[in-house]
């Protein structure tokens, strides 16, 4: 194996009803006042807005809100959220809603210990070595932001979908109850479980080793996020494959699935964040595009690993057939596969392209990903 | 799934050489003064010890020391401990060892931050709330005390062996080097094979219900466990191996195995720590004694379980096979399965059987384990 550190303090609360005790999960914690982060109006509109608020007055703690977290979350709603904590001296930030938010959240709570303006932090200018205390509470899975470190978040002006990865930025405790998702449309579930898969492909297959151990981690996480999402998609209220779904999802991406690996990178990532910057494309919905044709065109490179992908997977042969067999799933889900189900014309290949090779740059693949391949991968898709 | 709390704060260091940071890895948590606790001198021989407190030393901590721990580690070790830590104000305590200096360290820790005897802090009287950070060196994988929060610990006067568990008792930091126990021998591995794998069969057999995830979750636990120790066994020095034991049984108790679980028990750990306590036979000696017995005695309460341990870990098909597959594993490895090879005369089975009732009593598990119930399975071993 190779070295590693591993590290996660999030405390996470799962189960029926958790949310309705936010407040006593801040009191270690010794909070006095509260930001509230969220998207739409519908938390408020199904009373979870409510529910939550209420655990935090019984318990002393005052709250400000700033609503209308854009999805594809973007640096202006962070810049406004750290203008309303600074001026109101808040102490913590409280996600309520899914990744967007909570990356949002992060970056707020990072920014209000920050003298500058916070897209320092996300554009690698400053790295966040202080944030206030974050709390969760999870309404849709599938970036693992409850459970991790990291924070992507766009900025309009410049185009560019940049973010950190810094231990300041766990959050302290994650409210995960499934129930709160079970309102979540089939699109979303679909969008939500390609990127969960994301997850674990992009390390798996870009990665020079993977201990068997770890290996079979992914796979299971790969597996249970297949099984579970084709349940759900004809039964969305089946509570054990909701919360299979979700604490999966969170697995994938809380450091558990790199545990001894060697040299993995988010090749997917890299290629999506330049669709969803660009044209506003739901980020699972842009990797489902960009997986199987990306797929298809690195198999070459790690035949093994892709064939035994295929076989543990799928129940196929080949690395070929693997890959066949994920689009497939993909499809089958109701996930888009082409440019042209997103919405985005053929013509504009160069001028995408152009942008990931610009973010490719700052993470030293341009070997591995020059222009005309890059053009050649996304006329594929 | 059943709701749960998951929260491991504990940061692991895993790797070659980790050891020479430990001074650094204490820094962000402005260590001044701290008790190192071990066992044998055998980490004073080996360069060890010297080559961690070269590392305090750099990084301006002072140090103090405290050997001898016992394996099935006492109570009075822990006061000694306890009673260096208060005269000298230590802020923090370093273990260097495996999973009987760990507790030990743990109950010191807490033990330092308490008024009374800190025998009160493991028999139920107090719940420590407190202790000062603890830090690990691990040189001997098994009972998962470097990435969890409880101890077990025995009092030589009351013939108990009880514990705690509290959030405040996880490491701070825990330093894997998969090299520092590249020198345990043969017994001991397989010993420490078993106590790993017991933390996954309690749980697995004795749960009302699993989550699909995490029973693969645990199943890949136990299939890394049988695989390295037999590539171990024959080659001590194969480095991934090694690497994946030690993950492997690291995971087994650091709470990912009982996520959304319903029910578990301990019930082979409760049944052994009467062997151990009373005859101090290793921890993991005792267990694959206890555990092919128990295994034949519980299979009827859980068929569908047995059933699909006999298929995903031995590829057999019945429960009776899965059982007997055990056994002969175990006794492949060089572990005893017989009291008499522990050299505990038959004679004793009263005995051991009224010490097991006493502590079952605690757990208020005795329907399940009536006294001629105990006596039972203890003749059968």
């Amino acid at each position: 194996m190779k070295d590693f550190t591993f590290y996660n303090p999030t405390k996470v609360e799962f189960g029926k009803d958790k949310e309705n005790a936010i407040g006593s999960y801040m009191m270690p914690y010794r909070v006095k006042k509260v930001l509230i982060v969220y998207g739409s109006e519908r938390i408020k509109n199904s009373g979870l807005f409510d529910r939550a608020t209420k655990s935090l007055t019984e318990n002393g703690i005052e709250f400000l809100s700033l609503g209308g977290v854009k999805s594809n979350p973007v640096i202006s709603n962070a810049r406004e959220g750290v203008k309303i904590a600074k001026e109101n001296q808040v102490d913590a930030v409280l996600a309520i809603g899914g990744g967007s938010v909570i990356d949002t959240a992060k970056v707020i709570a990072a920014g209000a210990l920050y003298d500058g303006d916070p897209w320092d932090l996300c554009s690698y200018r400053k790295f966040p070595d202080a944030a206030l205390k974050l709390f969760v509470i999870l309404t849709q899975s599938a970036s693992g932001s409850e459970m991790n470190s990291s924070a992507v978040i766009g900025n309009e002006e410049t185009e560019e979908k940049l973010g950190f990865n810094s231990p300041v930025a766990f959050p302290a405790v994650s409210v995960i109850n499934p129930e709160l998702q079970s309102t979540v449309t089939k699109n979303y579930l679909a969008y939500s479980a390609v990127d969960a898969a994301s997850h674990c492909l992009d390390l798996y297959f870009t990665a020079a080793y993977i201990p068997e151990f770890t290996a079979a981690h992914i796979e299971n996480i790969l597996k249970t996020v297949i099984r579970t999402t084709d349940i759900l998609l004809a039964a969305p209220d089946d509570y054990n494959a909701r919360s299979e779904f979700i604490w999966a999802a969170a697995q994938a991406l809380n450091g558990s699935t790199r545990a001894g690996v060697e040299g993995n990178r988010f090749d997917t990532h890299l290629i999506e964040h330049s669709l969803s910057a660009l044209y506003d494309v739901p980020h699972g919905a842009g990797l489902a595009v960009v997986l199987p044709a990306w797929m298809k065109w690195h198999m070459s490179m790690n035949q093994s690993r892709y064939e035994r992908f295929a076989r543990n997977i799928f129940g196929v042969q080949t690395a070929e057939e693997g890959v066949q067999a994920f689009k497939s799933w993909v499809i089958s889900i109701g996930a888009p596969v082409t440019l042209e189900e997103v919405s985005i014309s053929r013509d504009e290949v160069d001028k995408i392209a152009a942008h990931i090779f610009k973010t490719i740059e700052l993470s030293r693949m341009q070997a591995l990903y020059p222009l005309e391949t890059l053009k050649d991968l996304l006329s594929s898709m």
